[in-house]
């Protein structure tokens, strides 16, 4: 098959595909309480110390430490106490030798003080004096101011996707405004003489329009905002016209190919049309998802999908999910959900073309047995029927029944 | 250390709860494109089959198999071309013997035809004749209608998310509304007299509310809708009153508690003043987030979590975002995204106690190290230098460096 040897492998592809991409994202400043999900566009600096005091993290007794060297159950120490650090305020006590003071959870030490004795090791034996039974060294018990995070410590480096945590950390350093890369906004096109809307009832030889929904989907779900240009017929004016009024208003275009390879060449010839250099990528070794086409438009992304459902959207978990990423900035990549299955049957695959197959993943025990989902390719309910896919690398000529795959979740 | 012998294990405390769970989600009917992350409520039917019509899945020939049978390269058989299947329309020819008529992938087969022979394999000897160079078989490069999908068939059960694939399928059958799980609606309340909204700059001893914005992110992103109801000073009577609002308003009420024990104990009385039975599970055999509070009032979930940012995000993931799916209904649960990595140090459990350890994953080849992110459990930051977690089961007291773990990702 020497039409393979013209193809390029995925990986390569996405690299070159990388290289024309900006460097810097356009960013907008947006409040940390929308920001979930979002990418930093800058390196976000604490402004403050994280805790700002020296605070308890126990319920119990703060105390100067010499004061408890060498006490046990057998032979406690006795401190005098002399009041309670009350929550949220600065405690109006200093602490002297032999002397201790109540203290709660994320209470502020008091001066004087430098150890907390948890309340478990304490008794309070009579008004106004407490048994302490456990000696603590100093600083036990205690975070120290800055222990956390110090003045002008790098909190989250650009870049970053935020999640709950990453929220938190910003709001406990009072960020309540962040930075964030703008959500790459994905043009999708429908092609094909044969493809209605989805509310019409199909005529003879037509289909519903699936690919500019499921990516949608996908495009929302990979931190894009997807805008749906609608179905465009077969002809090149009209396609030309469509994607460079996308191509404007986009920052990554993708048409949904007809399945027919007249329809493919008509997407290849309007890519090289949109702008330079165009098309880059003409076919990817892959499969499902060989008629792929890959183009830069004036330094925006045009991606011409199979129309094949399935291909259409592993090609996007391929590229246009990578893409969007990229074009956020996103630089510390999130790991994509995966679990180790054996794969169930032999699964034969041709060296140098790397395969995505899709599987079910079947619980034994605290394992997984990954079955694979066959069917003809043009199948649309093959992924609805799919767990994740599993990656047959392109050195390889196959896999084994009871081999260990990793397989990525969709 | 006998107080452990009263702690519920974390599976057996959700285990409790779910029995108090509605049998059905309440559900609303919305648009499919809007409908990406939801979960169906109801059985989804194919009314129509897919595909409707027998199609095509390569570019080629439209043939009768039998006028093939036995042709190869050096032996062609020569078919009479009668036309062109256009696309979106039934071809008006009808095929004889020994014809055969041109066909592009997707394109509905014409009557009489039985097969399709790959356009590679063919080739135009003169005006209006094909020579064949290959036998198919009845049937082959051909999509029977109902193949993918036949009427009647349940094609999406209940209690599914609905992801890019589904949401391509429902159009592919003109299925363009949906019946859908409300979101869960999740009341998120603060108390401690020590914490401050994020906006406001903090005195001496006080913190500012990390807890109630982690923990929307969380519930959003978990499928739940977050409805935060401020801090509240550490009073029973005012907290009573706004929690009774929140349980009046929402199906699940989070409460975290400010970090001392008496104002857990305020928790405690509050969700047992609020409705029967109130308290189910005063503490969770777990680390972090021991001090966790499960109780259900008038058929709705009460939680307070833990004060310590770090448990409180580890015990909503064990609790909150279960519920949240359990209370939309969630039957084929979604596998969460994990890792297989190799910890690289020795850790100690207490054996009968759960244990989380927020890791940060190295990447060594294709495989990962799963670095410990120490620092005592109040660090804010912590789980923002994770990647994510790994559980030490119950029965285990420890691992041992190098052995290999599952890492959930955060």
């Amino acid at each position: 098959m020497p039409e393979f040897l013209n193809l390029l492998p995925p990986d390569e592809a996405r690299q070159r595909l990388l290289e024309y991409l900006p460097r810097k994202p356009r960013s907008e400043s947006i409040t940390t309480e929308s920001a979930s999900g979002r990418v930093t566009a800058v390196d976000i600096q604490a402004a403050e110390a994280l805790p700002a005091f020296p605070r308890t993290t126990v319920d119990g007794f703060a105390v100067r430490a010499a004061d408890t060297f060498g006490s046990s159950e057998s032979l406690p120490a006795y401190l005098t106490l002399v009041g309670e650090v009350p929550m949220g305020a600065a405690p109006a006590l200093i602490l002297g030798p032999a002397q201790c003071a109540l203290i709660h959870t994320g209470g502020m030490l008091p001066q004087g003080a430098d150890a907390v004795v948890m309340v478990e090791y304490t008794q309070s034996v009579q008004s106004g004096e407490i048994e302490i039974q456990r000696a603590v060294a100093l600083g036990e018990n205690i975070l120290q101011a800055g222990e956390d995070v110090a003045i002008g410590e790098v909190v989250i480096p650009a870049g970053t996707r935020l999640g709950a945590a990453e929220i938190g950390g910003l709001m406990a350093l009072g960020i309540t405004q962040v930075s964030v890369a703008c959500k790459p906004r994905v043009a999708i096109l429908s092609t094909g003489d044969e493809v209605i809307p989805p509310d019409l009832t199909p005529g003879p030889g037509q289909v519903r329009d699936v690919n500019a929904y499921s990516l949608s989907s996908l495009v929302e779900a990979a931190g894009g905002t997807a805008l749906r240009y609608g179905i465009i017929p077969d002809r090149a004016d009209r396609l030309f016209m469509m994607a460079a009024q996308a191509l404007a208003e986009a920052d990554i275009v993708v048409i949904t190919a007809g399945s027919s390879a007249s329809t493919r060449d008509l997407t290849s010839e309007v890519i090289n049309r949109l702008g330079k250099p165009g098309v880059l990528v003409h076919g990817v070794n892959v499969r499902p998802g060989k008629p792929t086409i890959l183009g830069i438009c004036d330094q925006k992304l045009v991606i011409g999908l199979p129309g094949n459902p399935v291909s259409a959207l592993v090609i996007a978990r391929l590229f246009i999910v990578p893409m969007i990423e990229a074009w956020s900035g996103l630089l510390s990549h999130k790991l994509t959900g995966r679990v180790t299955a054996r794969i169930a049957l032999n699964l034969a695959s041709q060296a140098g073309r790397e395969d995505w197959i899709p599987v079910r993943l079947i619980a034994e025990g605290d394992q997984y047995r990954a079955e694979p989902v066959f069917g003809k390719s043009n199948l649309i309910f093959t992924l609805v029927r799919a767990d994740g896919l599993v990656r047959i690398a392109p050195d390889a000529t196959g896999l084994q029944a009871g081999e260990q795959v990793e397989v990525t979740l969709l």
